[in-house]
């Protein structure tokens, strides 16, 4: 054997699929009749659910760039990305196919480590691998899908809110912005991989009250009009509400970043914007918050009159057209 | 409106998911709670059945050229050999995702024959286009997941066939190469869209006698291989009985193609090889061929004694790495 680093062509199909597998473990579990191996994965629904399905991808030279993450975080990011969408949905987890394409002077340990990223996550938020397909590109990139499920019929869906209902977000908003400048700033790794909010998404659906939800991919100016379309309803947000990280500001003036900017239109914070009726004459119940695992913040209302108001006009960011 | 052609940028990405929508039709069916436009898709699942879920790409540079192949075949032919997985298990197909990723100076018509081409083939097999992603990058893929289902407990698995099954082929072997060989030579289009074996899948699922089905993507040799895997069994190959089309060899000759090469580890036929088990003691019946709706042949039979005589040795084609 060379001393030179193996690449994915020196490797082979086969073996490769072989290495992916290794990782993942069982081919079959309790849920899937068959994982990696056949012409597809075979999975047993679960009677009285409901299966949610999305697909969300990362490409090299738009999403990532090797001199700036490690193949792990680029791995792990592929499948957060998607968990989100199945958190906003409020499903829980049942699996995933990943669509890897890659150079053929690939390394191998490049190779190796996203998908050892990606699997690490996969099993953190219990999401099996169960297939997918490797192919040849001049670039490498990452199409993930992932399968949820859901109690029938309570998926959450956009555009089903009313005036009077309340917004709220998980989480801060703006750390993935201001994570991204530091690293092109100071050349230094992007470690920072999204927190899906699986847990949190699974407890709202459960809740007669949340009306709708979404993921902050894109930032929250632009998702928040995504989540009222089809509802013939505006927003009213309070600005001052927005929950950021601490020492936010400071770090965005080190950057040369505003911080307003990389709050509402940083995107890829992956925190959940929902909103829920609040309880009518009824005292609010404080409980509701605790039992999502993770901080929410009262950032606005739903109204009437179409539009959003309290929010500053910006352009929106994202890895679109 | 400038008369220079629109991109993918100056329209956008919701004008882009809306052309789609507009295209596909109703957001909900009898079997999808929803399709295009929220987080995820939904599915309500059919009692008694399997899920089956399988992902391939097409790559440009690698799969398909634009100066050889039009739109609509390139969108074509990423749901076909989808489809085709979802045969080998014996799965009838439920619907599909796609994953898009192309430059944003796209020419919006390009595009458009994509997504056409793509809508076209879901209609024809019935499996509704409800979710995906677009994306930038510098070169165009398409990343497509199709779900599919079976009889509980009775998709086609691989390794399941035993010493004494009979092997056959759905259609004829080597068409693809040589098609896309007379379309390099000649400088014209490909224009062949490989035929999934979707209706013939889902009956070899309801014969008991089916023992084994893969779908011919790479070769007859490699899949083969694949079909015999963890059986422990091995093939006998009558090569002169492996169906090509009509005016084949003449047509190879003309374009310089060896016709066993071009027949054994071409790839790209997507026709069905599998293992049947043949009655025993009594006569075979032959209604059951005429049943699968598409010619097969008898090409060989499974025996106890591992490896695959019959074949001669050739290096195996692919887009693999």
């Amino acid at each position: 054997m060379s001393r030179r680093a193996r690449t994915l062509s020196t490797v082979g199909e086969s073996a490769l699929i072989e290495r992916i597998a290794r990782r993942t473990g069982l081919a079959s579990t309790k849920r899937w009749r068959l994982g990696i191996g056949d012409d597809a994965a075979i999975l047993k629904p679960k009677p009285g659910f409901d299966l949610v399905l999305s697909s969300d991808a990362q490409v090299e030279g738009v999403h990532f760039r090797w001199g700036r993450e490690t193949p792990r975080v680029v791995g792990r990011r592929a499948l957060a990305v998607n968990l989100s969408d199945l958190a906003a949905m409020g499903a829980a987890p049942t699996g995933c196919l990943l669509s890897l394409a890659a150079p053929g002077d690939f390394e191998l340990d490049v190779f190796d480590g996203i998908v050892a990223g990606f699997v690490f996550e996969s099993k953190r938020y219990a999401c099996p691998l169960v297939g997918g397909n490797l192919t040849r590109a001049d670039r490498c990139s990452l199409h993930v899908t992932v399968v949820g499920e859901v109690p029938r019929g309570a998926a959450l869906l956009r555009g089903r809110l009313r005036a009077g209902d309340e917004l709220f977000v998980t989480g801060v908003l703006g750390a993935a912005a201001l994570a991204r400048r530091k690293a092109d700033e100071g050349g230094t790794a992007l470690t920072r991989v999204p927190v899906p909010r699986v847990a949190a998404g699974q407890r709202l659906v459960r809740s007669k009250a949340t009306s709708a939800c979404i993921d902050l991919s894109d930032g929250l100016a632009t998702d928040l009009a995504h989540l009222l379309e089809g509802s013939g309803c505006g927003a009213e947000v309070d600005l001052g509400r927005i929950p950021t990280p601490r020492g936010f500001e400071r770090g965005c003036r080190e950057v040369g970043l505003d911080p307003i900017e990389a709050m509402l239109t940083g995107g890829e914070d992956y925190e959940l914007l929902f909103a829920r009726r609040p309880p009518g004459g009824r005292e609010p119940s404080p409980g509701w918050e605790r039992a999502l695992g993770v901080g929410v913040t009262h950032i606005g209302d739903v109204v009437s009159q179409a539009g959003i108001s309290g929010l500053p006009a910006l352009k929106a960011c994202g890895h679109h057209f």
